[in-house]
Protein backbone atom coordinates (compact mmCIF):
# COMPACT_ATOMS: atom_id res chain seq x y z
CA UNK A 1 0.00 0.00 0.00
CA UNK A 2 1.13 3.44 -0.86
CA UNK A 3 -1.63 5.63 0.54
CA UNK A 4 -1.72 9.41 0.00
CA UNK A 5 -4.51 11.69 1.88
CA UNK A 6 -6.48 12.39 -0.45
CA UNK A 7 -10.19 14.99 -1.12
CA UNK A 8 -12.32 13.33 -3.58
CA UNK A 9 -14.59 16.22 -4.92
CA UNK A 10 -17.35 16.53 -7.70
CA UNK A 11 -19.23 19.52 -9.16
CA UNK A 12 -21.70 19.50 -11.95
CA UNK A 13 -22.20 21.96 -14.73
CA UNK A 14 -26.46 21.36 -14.98
CA UNK A 15 -27.76 22.56 -18.10
CA UNK A 16 -31.92 23.06 -18.57
CA UNK A 17 -33.49 20.78 -20.67
CA UNK A 18 -34.23 21.44 -24.15
CA UNK A 19 -32.26 25.32 -23.28
CA UNK A 20 -28.83 26.71 -23.10
CA UNK A 21 -28.47 28.10 -19.16
CA UNK A 22 -27.02 26.40 -16.60
CA UNK A 23 -27.35 26.57 -12.86
CA UNK A 24 -25.12 29.19 -11.69
CA UNK A 25 -24.50 28.82 -7.51
CA UNK A 26 -23.30 32.24 -5.70
CA UNK A 27 -22.01 29.69 -2.84
CA UNK A 28 -21.57 31.78 0.36
CA UNK A 29 -20.12 29.37 2.58
CA UNK A 30 -16.57 30.26 4.06
CA UNK A 31 -14.18 28.55 1.43
CA UNK A 32 -14.35 28.43 -2.69
CA UNK A 33 -16.89 31.50 -2.45
CA UNK A 34 -18.71 33.01 -5.40
CA UNK A 35 -19.92 32.29 -8.53
CA UNK A 36 -19.56 28.50 -8.99
CA UNK A 37 -21.47 25.14 -10.07
CA UNK A 38 -23.34 22.78 -7.73
CA UNK A 39 -20.89 20.04 -6.07
CA UNK A 40 -19.19 19.00 -3.05
CA UNK A 41 -17.37 15.34 -1.89
CA UNK A 42 -17.90 12.09 -2.32
CA UNK A 43 -19.66 10.28 0.81
CA UNK A 44 -18.85 7.02 2.07
CA UNK A 45 -20.11 4.24 -0.75
CA UNK A 46 -20.26 6.78 -3.30
CA UNK A 47 -19.30 6.90 -6.88
CA UNK A 48 -17.90 9.95 -8.53
CA UNK A 49 -20.87 9.63 -10.80
CA UNK A 50 -23.49 8.48 -7.97
CA UNK A 51 -21.87 12.19 -5.43
CA UNK A 52 -22.13 14.09 -8.92
CA UNK A 53 -25.91 13.03 -9.28
CA UNK A 54 -26.85 13.38 -5.17
CA UNK A 55 -25.14 16.94 -5.24
CA UNK A 56 -26.81 18.30 -8.49
CA UNK A 57 -29.87 16.91 -7.30
CA UNK A 58 -29.74 18.31 -3.98
CA UNK A 59 -28.26 21.94 -4.59
CA UNK A 60 -30.52 22.40 -7.76
CA UNK A 61 -34.19 20.36 -6.86
CA UNK A 62 -33.99 19.63 -10.55
CA UNK A 63 -34.05 15.86 -11.79
CA UNK A 64 -30.85 15.08 -13.14
CA UNK A 65 -29.86 13.19 -16.23
CA UNK A 66 -27.38 12.58 -18.80
CA UNK A 67 -24.60 12.65 -16.54
CA UNK A 68 -21.02 12.66 -18.18
CA UNK A 69 -17.76 12.49 -17.08
CA UNK A 70 -15.52 15.96 -18.59
CA UNK A 71 -12.55 16.55 -16.41
CA UNK A 72 -10.48 15.20 -13.88
CA UNK A 73 -8.90 18.44 -11.72
CA UNK A 74 -6.21 17.50 -9.65
CA UNK A 75 -3.95 19.89 -7.01
CA UNK A 76 -1.17 18.00 -5.28
CA UNK A 77 1.18 19.03 -2.25
CA UNK A 78 4.68 20.01 -3.75
CA UNK A 79 5.94 18.03 -0.64
CA UNK A 80 3.79 15.95 1.32
CA UNK A 81 1.53 12.82 0.04
CA UNK A 82 -2.11 14.83 -0.59
CA UNK A 83 -4.19 15.28 -3.03
CA UNK A 84 -6.99 17.26 -3.59
CA UNK A 85 -9.13 15.69 -7.04
CA UNK A 86 -12.41 17.75 -8.70
CA UNK A 87 -14.38 15.06 -11.00
CA UNK A 88 -16.16 17.76 -12.86
CA UNK A 89 -19.42 16.52 -14.93
CA UNK A 90 -21.84 18.17 -17.31
CA UNK A 91 -25.62 16.61 -16.76
CA UNK A 92 -29.21 18.05 -17.66
CA UNK A 93 -31.68 18.81 -15.85
CA UNK A 94 -35.10 19.35 -15.40
CA UNK A 95 -38.01 20.99 -13.59
CA UNK A 96 -38.24 23.93 -11.03
CA UNK A 97 -34.63 25.20 -10.02
CA UNK A 98 -34.67 25.96 -5.60
CA UNK A 99 -34.07 29.56 -5.38
CA UNK A 100 -31.67 28.71 -2.90
CA UNK A 101 -30.22 26.13 -0.95
CA UNK A 102 -27.81 25.84 2.42
CA UNK A 103 -24.57 26.88 -0.43
CA UNK A 104 -26.33 29.71 -1.62
CA UNK A 105 -28.48 31.59 -4.49
CA UNK A 106 -29.02 29.67 -7.21
CA UNK A 107 -29.79 31.17 -10.81
CA UNK A 108 -29.60 30.74 -14.52
CA UNK A 109 -27.37 32.11 -16.71
CA UNK A 110 -26.05 31.45 -19.99
CA UNK A 111 -22.34 30.31 -20.68
CA UNK A 112 -21.44 33.40 -22.29
CA UNK A 113 -23.19 35.54 -18.86
CA UNK A 114 -21.15 33.07 -16.60
CA UNK A 115 -17.77 33.72 -18.50
CA UNK A 116 -18.03 37.82 -18.12
CA UNK A 117 -19.36 37.67 -14.53
CA UNK A 118 -17.97 38.87 -11.57
CA UNK A 119 -17.17 37.09 -8.49
CA UNK A 120 -16.82 33.74 -9.74
CA UNK A 121 -14.99 31.28 -7.13
CA UNK A 122 -11.87 30.56 -7.37
CA UNK A 123 -10.68 28.70 -10.33
CA UNK A 124 -13.44 28.71 -12.40
CA UNK A 125 -12.11 30.34 -15.48
CA UNK A 126 -9.64 27.57 -15.66
CA UNK A 127 -12.35 25.41 -15.05
CA UNK A 128 -14.90 26.05 -17.42
CA UNK A 129 -13.16 25.34 -20.51
CA UNK A 130 -12.75 21.93 -18.85
CA UNK A 131 -16.49 21.30 -19.22
CA UNK A 132 -16.50 22.25 -22.69
CA UNK A 133 -14.02 19.13 -23.39
CA UNK A 134 -10.60 21.08 -23.61
CA UNK A 135 -8.79 18.53 -21.68
CA UNK A 136 -9.21 15.26 -19.32
CA UNK A 137 -7.09 16.49 -16.92
CA UNK A 138 -5.94 19.97 -15.12
CA UNK A 139 -2.75 19.96 -12.96
CA UNK A 140 -1.32 21.95 -9.81
CA UNK A 141 1.13 21.62 -7.67
CA UNK A 142 0.40 23.61 -4.37
CA UNK A 143 2.65 24.51 -0.64
CA UNK A 144 2.37 26.97 1.80
CA UNK A 145 4.36 28.91 -0.32
CA UNK A 146 1.70 29.51 -2.72
CA UNK A 147 -0.20 27.27 -5.78
CA UNK A 148 1.25 26.59 -9.13
CA UNK A 149 -1.42 27.37 -12.32
CA UNK A 150 -3.55 24.58 -13.34
CA UNK A 151 -2.51 23.12 -16.59
CA UNK A 152 -4.13 20.83 -19.24
CA UNK A 153 -2.32 17.60 -19.14
CA UNK A 154 -3.43 16.19 -21.69
CA UNK A 155 -2.38 19.14 -24.27
CA UNK A 156 0.93 19.30 -22.30
CA UNK A 157 2.03 14.96 -22.48
CA UNK B 1 -10.97 18.79 4.93
CA UNK B 2 -12.45 16.10 4.34
CA UNK B 3 -9.71 13.46 4.04
CA UNK B 4 -9.60 9.60 2.67
CA UNK B 5 -6.31 7.97 2.79
CA UNK B 6 -6.28 6.97 -1.58
CA UNK B 7 -3.61 5.13 -3.60
CA UNK B 8 -3.72 6.76 -6.68
CA UNK B 9 -2.95 4.58 -9.58
CA UNK B 10 -2.51 4.60 -14.18
CA UNK B 11 -2.61 1.62 -16.15
CA UNK B 12 -2.03 2.14 -20.05
CA UNK B 13 -3.09 0.03 -23.10
CA UNK B 14 -0.14 0.47 -25.58
CA UNK B 15 -1.16 0.23 -29.12
CA UNK B 16 1.92 -0.58 -31.66
CA UNK B 17 1.91 2.59 -34.29
CA UNK B 18 0.60 1.77 -37.30
CA UNK B 19 -0.39 -2.14 -36.13
CA UNK B 20 -3.60 -3.81 -33.89
CA UNK B 21 -1.19 -5.49 -31.16
CA UNK B 22 -0.94 -4.06 -27.83
CA UNK B 23 1.67 -4.66 -25.11
CA UNK B 24 1.30 -7.17 -22.60
CA UNK B 25 2.68 -7.50 -19.47
CA UNK B 26 3.41 -11.54 -17.30
CA UNK B 27 3.75 -9.74 -14.07
CA UNK B 28 5.54 -11.68 -11.27
CA UNK B 29 5.90 -9.32 -8.24
CA UNK B 30 3.55 -10.78 -6.15
CA UNK B 31 0.47 -8.88 -5.99
CA UNK B 32 -2.50 -8.09 -9.24
CA UNK B 33 -0.15 -11.43 -10.93
CA UNK B 34 -0.76 -12.28 -14.41
CA UNK B 35 -1.34 -10.99 -17.96
CA UNK B 36 -1.67 -6.91 -17.31
CA UNK B 37 -1.05 -3.87 -19.39
CA UNK B 38 1.99 -1.48 -17.61
CA UNK B 39 0.94 0.44 -14.97
CA UNK B 40 1.87 1.39 -11.05
CA UNK B 41 1.66 4.23 -8.42
CA UNK B 42 1.99 8.24 -9.35
CA UNK B 43 5.27 9.30 -7.89
CA UNK B 44 5.63 12.92 -6.42
CA UNK B 45 4.44 15.87 -8.72
CA UNK B 46 3.13 13.91 -11.09
CA UNK B 47 -0.44 14.48 -12.18
CA UNK B 48 -2.56 11.19 -14.34
CA UNK B 49 -1.38 11.84 -17.25
CA UNK B 50 2.62 12.12 -16.52
CA UNK B 51 2.71 9.18 -14.54
CA UNK B 52 0.17 7.02 -17.30
CA UNK B 53 3.54 7.92 -19.98
CA UNK B 54 6.51 7.43 -17.46
CA UNK B 55 5.01 4.28 -16.41
CA UNK B 56 4.36 3.32 -20.13
CA UNK B 57 7.85 4.47 -20.77
CA UNK B 58 9.66 2.92 -18.50
CA UNK B 59 7.93 -0.83 -18.91
CA UNK B 60 8.00 -1.06 -22.32
CA UNK B 61 10.96 0.82 -23.90
CA UNK B 62 8.54 2.28 -26.44
CA UNK B 63 8.13 5.98 -27.26
CA UNK B 64 4.96 7.11 -26.25
CA UNK B 65 2.30 9.24 -27.64
CA UNK B 66 -1.17 10.01 -28.15
CA UNK B 67 -1.60 9.34 -24.87
CA UNK B 68 -5.70 9.63 -23.99
CA UNK B 69 -7.63 9.04 -20.61
CA UNK B 70 -10.34 6.32 -20.76
CA UNK B 71 -11.95 5.37 -17.77
CA UNK B 72 -11.57 5.68 -13.87
CA UNK B 73 -11.32 2.49 -11.51
CA UNK B 74 -12.76 3.27 -8.42
CA UNK B 75 -12.45 0.93 -5.56
CA UNK B 76 -14.42 2.29 -1.97
CA UNK B 77 -13.84 0.31 1.41
CA UNK B 78 -17.29 0.11 2.26
CA UNK B 79 -17.00 1.40 6.40
CA UNK B 80 -13.50 2.78 6.27
CA UNK B 81 -12.64 6.01 4.10
CA UNK B 82 -10.37 4.19 2.14
CA UNK B 83 -10.22 4.10 -2.00
CA UNK B 84 -7.99 2.85 -4.15
CA UNK B 85 -8.44 4.44 -7.79
CA UNK B 86 -6.81 3.25 -11.70
CA UNK B 87 -6.99 5.37 -14.46
CA UNK B 88 -7.04 3.98 -17.40
CA UNK B 89 -5.22 5.37 -20.63
CA UNK B 90 -4.49 4.43 -24.47
CA UNK B 91 -1.20 5.37 -25.92
CA UNK B 92 0.46 4.48 -29.26
CA UNK B 93 4.03 2.99 -28.72
CA UNK B 94 6.94 3.15 -31.28
CA UNK B 95 10.24 0.68 -31.10
CA UNK B 96 11.50 -1.95 -29.89
CA UNK B 97 10.13 -3.83 -27.26
CA UNK B 98 11.73 -4.27 -24.02
CA UNK B 99 11.53 -7.99 -23.49
CA UNK B 100 11.15 -7.87 -20.30
CA UNK B 101 11.74 -5.58 -16.79
CA UNK B 102 11.51 -5.90 -13.17
CA UNK B 103 7.94 -6.19 -13.58
CA UNK B 104 8.02 -9.24 -16.03
CA UNK B 105 8.21 -10.56 -19.29
CA UNK B 106 6.75 -7.90 -22.06
CA UNK B 107 4.80 -9.56 -25.36
CA UNK B 108 2.72 -8.04 -27.99
CA UNK B 109 -0.88 -9.56 -28.23
CA UNK B 110 -3.91 -8.67 -30.57
CA UNK B 111 -6.78 -7.63 -28.02
CA UNK B 112 -8.74 -11.07 -29.12
CA UNK B 113 -5.83 -12.87 -28.13
CA UNK B 114 -5.50 -10.90 -25.16
CA UNK B 115 -9.09 -11.38 -24.04
CA UNK B 116 -8.74 -15.25 -25.14
CA UNK B 117 -5.44 -15.29 -22.75
CA UNK B 118 -5.93 -17.33 -19.90
CA UNK B 119 -4.02 -16.60 -16.48
CA UNK B 120 -5.01 -12.45 -17.06
CA UNK B 121 -4.38 -10.26 -13.54
CA UNK B 122 -7.59 -9.98 -11.39
CA UNK B 123 -9.96 -7.41 -12.96
CA UNK B 124 -8.53 -7.40 -16.42
CA UNK B 125 -11.93 -8.94 -17.58
CA UNK B 126 -13.61 -5.83 -16.11
CA UNK B 127 -10.97 -3.76 -17.23
CA UNK B 128 -10.82 -4.45 -20.49
CA UNK B 129 -14.07 -2.70 -22.01
CA UNK B 130 -13.13 0.01 -20.55
CA UNK B 131 -10.09 0.44 -22.59
CA UNK B 132 -12.77 0.42 -25.54
CA UNK B 133 -14.64 3.23 -24.20
CA UNK B 134 -17.69 1.20 -22.31
CA UNK B 135 -17.77 3.92 -19.33
CA UNK B 136 -16.24 6.51 -17.55
CA UNK B 137 -15.83 4.61 -14.15
CA UNK B 138 -16.45 1.33 -12.85
CA UNK B 139 -17.05 1.12 -9.24
CA UNK B 140 -17.03 -1.21 -6.51
CA UNK B 141 -17.19 -1.61 -2.57
CA UNK B 142 -14.73 -4.05 -0.76
CA UNK B 143 -14.00 -4.76 2.64
CA UNK B 144 -12.14 -7.32 4.59
CA UNK B 145 -15.35 -10.12 3.88
CA UNK B 146 -15.07 -9.62 0.31
CA UNK B 147 -15.25 -7.53 -2.74
CA UNK B 148 -18.25 -6.44 -4.92
CA UNK B 149 -18.57 -7.18 -8.48
CA UNK B 150 -17.22 -3.80 -10.26
CA UNK B 151 -20.20 -2.17 -12.43
CA UNK B 152 -20.32 0.42 -14.61
CA UNK B 153 -21.09 3.72 -13.46
CA UNK B 154 -22.53 6.11 -16.66
CA UNK B 155 -24.97 3.34 -17.16
CA UNK B 156 -26.17 2.91 -13.69
CA UNK B 157 -26.67 6.27 -13.28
Amino acid sequence: MRCEQAELTVMVMVREKGGERVVVEARNKGSWDGLIFPGGHLEKGESFFSAAKREAEEETGLRISRLRFCSMVHWAHRQRAQRYLVALFTAEGEGELLPATHEGKNCWMTLAEFAAAQGKSPAMEEYLPCFLGETDELFAEYDEAGTDTLRPQSKVI
